[in-house]
C-alpha cells in the first residue's frame, strides 16, 4: 500500500535518507551500531516502497526509545549452542541488531552443517521481515524467518484476539535474477497498513477485520480502536500465525504476543517477543543447481501468466530509487528534520 | 470431510485393517517392507477419519503400482551429506519408505546440531503430510515438512495451472496433551476432498476452482476434468505453494508438480516429486520448558473461545476407533477384500 498523501513528494539519496535516520534514532536513545542497522533497515523499506515499514514508523520508534520501553543500546549476547544452533539474547534491545551480531555465525553453520537456526529472544521488532531474509539469498543460501508481535488477531473460530499479525518471510537465490522473496502477515492485512488506511480515511476490503464488539468492519479505525484483525485464509492463515507463536517465542524463549504488559510506558509501540531464522544451504543437496531450478520456476510461473513475482515491486522502487532518490513527501522529510532536531 | 456413502458402516480392529492393506499392496507389486510402511500409513488416516487419505486411496495406489509408474519396492538410498543434512534418493518409490529409511539419523542429527534437514527426491507421495510430522512431536521435536504434488492449481494472478496442492504439515509437543499437528493443503481445497465430493455428488462452497475455460465453479467434477483449483488465501496461500515446488522439488532435486510425465501409465495417480523435512530440537534453547510453553498456548486458545485445536478431531477419532475398530462402509470392506483376493 503506498502511503496516501497530498503533499507533494521528493527525492532524496539513500545516503542521505540513511544518515538522516540515524541521527534521529541516536538523539532519541539509540547507540551509533544500533541506529546505524535500524537507519539502513527503515531507509530501504521506504527506499523500496514499502511504505507501512518505512519513514512512517520513525515516530513509533522515537516514541518507544522515549517511553524507556526499549533498549537502544542493548549489547546482543550470542550463544554457540550447536553445529546448528545459534541463540541470541538481544538484551530488551531490537532483533536487527542482533541478527547482525550473529549472521557470520549462522551462515557459517548453515554453510557447513547444511541448514542452521537463529532464535532470538528478549526482542523487539518493529520492522518489515523481507529485509532480514533477502541478503542469505543473495548469498546464495534460502532463509525461511517467523517473527510474532502483539495480540490483535482473532484465531479463526473464537472470539477475542489473541494472535499478532506474525508475518512470514522467504527468500530463496534465482539465476540472473533477483531473489524470490516474500513477506506476508499471516493476519488479513498487514498492521502497518490498517494505520495508513486509518491516517488516510479509507476504508478496508471486506474480511479484514472486525470492530469492538466482535462485528466485522471495513473502518481501520474501528479496527485499531478495541477492534482486532482476522487471519488471512481462515482456519489454514489462523493455524499458521500458532505456528509462528510457536516458533517465534514459544521456541526461543521470548514472549507471546499476549505476554508483555507495555501499559507502564505510554508511547511504546514494539512487540516484546522473539524471532526464529532458519537458514539452509541448497549445494549441499543440488550443487549450483538450486538458482537454476528457481529461475526455471519464475520461467514456468510467467508462461502461465503472472505478470508480477512476489517481491518484484520492490525492486523496481529500489532501481528507481537508485537512479533518482528515494521517494518521500515533503511533509514527511520536513518531519523527520524537526526529529533530527 | 467425511467418506459420505449409503453403506452402512463397519468397525474393524486396526491390526486387521492394516494387515489388509498390507496384502493388497503386496499383491500388486510392493515388497513387504514397503506395503508396510503404505499399510500403517493408510490405516491410521482411515482410523483418524481422514477418510480423503484413507481406504479411498488404496484403488489409486493400486492402480499406479500395476501401470509400473512407481517402483513398490525400491529402496532408499541414504546419503549423510552433512552434521544437519540428510538425502534420500527414494528410486522412484514411495516417499514413506525413504522417510522410515532416513529417520533415526535425522533425529540423532537434530538432536546433536539442534536442527536437521531431511530432503528427498525421485519420490512419490499419495498420503496425508500429517503422519509424516506427528511422531516426532511424539519425541519432544519440532518438525515441519512440505511436498509438491501435480500441477491443478492456479497461480493467485495466472490464467493457468501450475502448482500442486502443495501441503504444508506441522508438529510440536505439548505438555500433558496431545501434539499441535496440522496438515493444509496450499490449496483451497484438498484434491482428496475434491475427488470425494465429485464421487458424492456434492457441490462446494464457492472459491475453491475453476473450470477448463478458467471460470469460477462450485462443481468438483468441473474442477477434476480440465479445471483447477484455486490457492487458498489469495495471493499469500499463492506465495506458500511456490515456496513449498521451491523447497520440495528444486531443494531436494525432485521434479516440480508440472515435470513428470505419466501418459504412459493409464492408471498412474502418485505424484513423482520431492519432500523436505525440517526437525528441530527445542531443548537447545529452553531445555524442558518448549513444551509446558506449548500447553500455555493452547490454554490461552481455549480462552478467547476456540472449541477445537487443530489435529483434535483426528485424536478424537483415534480414540474411538482404539476401542470400537477403525469405521469404513461395509461397500468398502468388501471392495478391500476383493482386491487382497
Amino acid at each position: 500500500m503506498s502511503a496516501p498523501s497530498t503533499s507533494p513528494a521528493v527525492r532524496v539519496p539513500f545516503a542521505e535518507l540513511q544518515a538522516l535516520l540515524q541521527t534521529i534514532l541516536q538523539r532519541h536513545g539509540c547507540s551509533a551500531a544500533v541506529a546505524a542497522v535500524l537507519a539502513h533497515n527503515c531507509a530501504s523499506a521506504q527506499r523500496d516502497g514499502a511504505h507501512s515499514h518505512g519513514v512512517f514508523r520513525i515516530p513509533g520508534y522515537v516514541s518507544t526509545l522515549v517511553s524507556g520501553w526499549v533498549d537502544g543500546t542493548a549489547l546482543p549476547q550470542v550463544t554457540d549452542v550447536a553445529s546448528g544452533y545459534v541463540r541470541v539474547d538481544a538484551g530488551g534491545g531490537f532483533a536487527q541488531p542482533a541478527l547482525a551480531a550473529a549472521r557470520a555465525l549462522l551462515v557459517e553453520k548453515a554453510r557447513s552443517a547444511g541448514i542452521a537456526v537463529l532464535a532470538i529472544h528478549n526482542s523487539h521488532h518493529f520492522a518489515a521481515l523481507w529485509p532480514d531474509v533477502e541478503p542469505f539469498a543473495d548469498e546464495g543460501l534460502v532463509a525461511l524467518s517467523v517473527v510474532n508481535s502483539m495480540t490483535c488477531v482473532v484465531p479463526h473460530g473464537a472470539r477475542k484476539p489473541l494472535f499478532g499479525t506474525n508475518p512470514i518471510a522467504f527468500a530463496a537465490p534465482c539465476a540472473g535474477h533477483d531473489p524470490i522473496v516474500f513477506d506476508m502477515a499471516t493476519s488479513a492485512m498487514a498492521h502497518g497498513d490498517v494505520q495508513i488506511a486509518a491516517r488516510a480515511g479509507q476504508q478496508l476490503p471486506e474480511g479484514m477485520g472486525v470492530d469492538a464488539s466482535g462485528q466485522p468492519t471495513t473502518d481501520p479505525k474501528a479496527i485499531l480502536e478495541g477492534g482486532a484483525l482476522l487471519p488471512f485464509g481462515g482456519h489454514k492463515g489462523s493455524a499458521l500465525s500458532m505456528m509462528v507463536e510457536l516458533l517465534a517465542a514459544a521456541l526461543t524463549g521470548g514472549h507471546f504476543s499476549w505476554e508483555f504488559d507495555w501499559s507502564g510506558h505510554p508511547g511504546a509501540k514494539t512487540p516484546w517477543t522473539g524471532q526464529l531464522i532458519i537458514v539452509i544451504d541448497p549445494s549441499k543437496a543440488e550443487g549450483e543447481r538450486f538458482a537454476q531450478r528457481s529461475r526455471e520456476l519464475v520461467e514456468q510461473m510467467q508462461a502461465v501468466g503472472l505478470s508480477r513475482m512476489p517481491g518484484e515491486r520492490r525492486y523496481r522502487e529500489r532501481e528507481v530509487a537508485g537512479r533518482e532518490g528515494v521517494a518521500l513527501t515533503e511533509q514527511e522529510l520536513a518531519g523527520l528534520k524537526e526529529l533530527a532536531g
